[in-house]
């Protein structure tokens, strides 16, 4: 039995999807506990407010974390930065502080530059949906789900402990990596299937009236409603996802515009065996994957 | 009240999943029916039989379809053509011959080439997924699936009748529409995010290790999950499928190549403009097909 650590009062700096389903989450863990919002978007924040996802809005990112025993940086991963710098001063020397941004090497680098260094903690819990904004914010999100630790070189080791026992009072599972390894595996496992989703999506908006379920296609195919899923995310999130991990991405980007350039030339060609590799490659990768 | 038809005999050629499938649930409308079966594939032959969706195997085509009240062509598309002028004369006046393949308008032609014209529809129930092999053969199936018609010049009302009929009785919902149109309306919704999916499992064949749950993720995302579930499909269906309508794929993969383009350079500028805008195509595409 682990003495349960109290969290309350919780400032969470960006009450979208992923910080106010956080909120919920530890309100229905730890009932009772105060939560002060900072929001940059007027209509999110109003959201936020009457779902009763914060009890409090603070006007500036400074005013929500005084106090505040934990701190959530939770907006674009950009962002998180220069959202760090700016509320550093403020924060109290025993809160911990943590994110859950996607991308965590610049992340981690530019928070462990700044006063928050050693009470911070990089996380990523693995529970995004393409939902967004706090409308869709939902208790249970984080429930059974993986979460990334990503310590960088300066966090302390109680810090890492507690962020630990945060995320397993949430029922997550829990496994620590580098940030570098972190962004590595989530350039392909991630960060690619979002660029192929979106990329495909933004390829047929030409055919967007044909393919609606109002067009003469009556029912839209299982297979484009899967494989373009995560398309429906927030541009503003992924924009920055992939912009801070592009390092790791674009040689991923330029590997599947070859498959991309290889399965349109098989079929130029009328090629049905230079076409059958390339479909039986990734059938190969399917089934290693996911056995 | 319709007086009910019977179909048995009934010849399936190509016991896969999808014929299977649709001999499966026939028995299941219609106990009793007796299926004969012919396959090339000597293990799918086995499995077929093993499982019971086949009475009988008959050693050539022709032999199937003696005596059969419904032929049921069911194969890899390319070979539908010709498997229909190999059993053209054994086929019985009085039966319904019908396809079930995923691209229309050169099967059809094909198909009424033969002394098959007037008896035969041309049919597309749009319930497949990425299984394959009778081993998958589900009897249900088909059960509340949209299923298309696309009767071609020749087809006798008679025969389109029946078959509407035939694909009521297993619980579709059944459309009639040309065949040029039915192939261009799959070429956007599902014959492009299987080339989506597949160019994209293919393009991170490298990285299987990385990302399969025995590896250091544990947990593939479920982004990567749904992009590349028809990547799962047969290469074998799917070569066949994307060769034969490729007329009206290659544009859409032109298009998807430019996407991709756009998309990466825009993260090689680091242009956080111009990568939205294409972030916002995909996710303005995704809302107008799946509001």
């Amino acid at each position: 039995v682990t003495t349960s650590e109290t969290w309350s009062p919780m400032a969470v700096l960006g009450v979208g999807y992923m910080g106010g389903s956080l909120a919920l989450a530890v309100r229905r863990a730890q009932p009772g506990t105060r939560v002060v919002g900072y929001e940059v978007d007027g209509e999110a924040a109003a959201v936020a407010r009457r779902r009763g996802i914060v009890d409090e809005l603070a006007a500036r990112a400074s005013e929500a974390v005084r106090g505040a025993r934990l701190v959530v940086l939770s907006g674009p991963v950009r962002s998180l930065g220069p959202l760090a710098a700016a509320v550093a001063d403020e924060v109290p020397p025993d809160a911990l502080v943590i994110d859950i941004g996607s991308v965590k090497a610049p992340v981690v680098a530019a928070v462990e530059a700044t006063a928050l260094a050693g009470r911070f903690v990089g996380c990523h819990p693995l529970a995004g949906t393409e939902a967004s904004g706090p409308g869709a914010a939902d208790e249970t999100l984080y429930q059974g789900k993986p979460c990334f630790l990503c310590p960088g070189p300066r966090a302390s080791s109680e810090a890492v402990a507690r962020a630990r026992r945060f995320w397993e009072g949430l029922g997550c599972r829990v496994f620590t990596l580098g940030a570098d390894e972190h962004d590595v595996i989530m350039a392909a496992g991630s960060h690619m299937p979002h660029v192929g989703a979106f990329a495909l999506a933004a390829s047929l908006l030409p055919k967007a009236d044909l393919l609606s379920s109002r067009g003469p296609s009556a029912y839209p195919p299982t297979s484009l409603r899967d494989s373009t899923r995560v398309a429906a995310s927030s541009p503003t999130v992924w924009r920055d996802i992939l912009l801070e991990n592009r390092t790791h991405l674009l040689p991923l980007v330029a590997q599947l515009q070859e498959s991309v350039d290889e399965l349109r030339s098989a079929l130029e060609r009328n090629d049905a065996d230079a076409l059958h590799a390339i479909l039986a490659q990734g059938q190969a990768f399917r089934r290693r994957v996911f056995p």
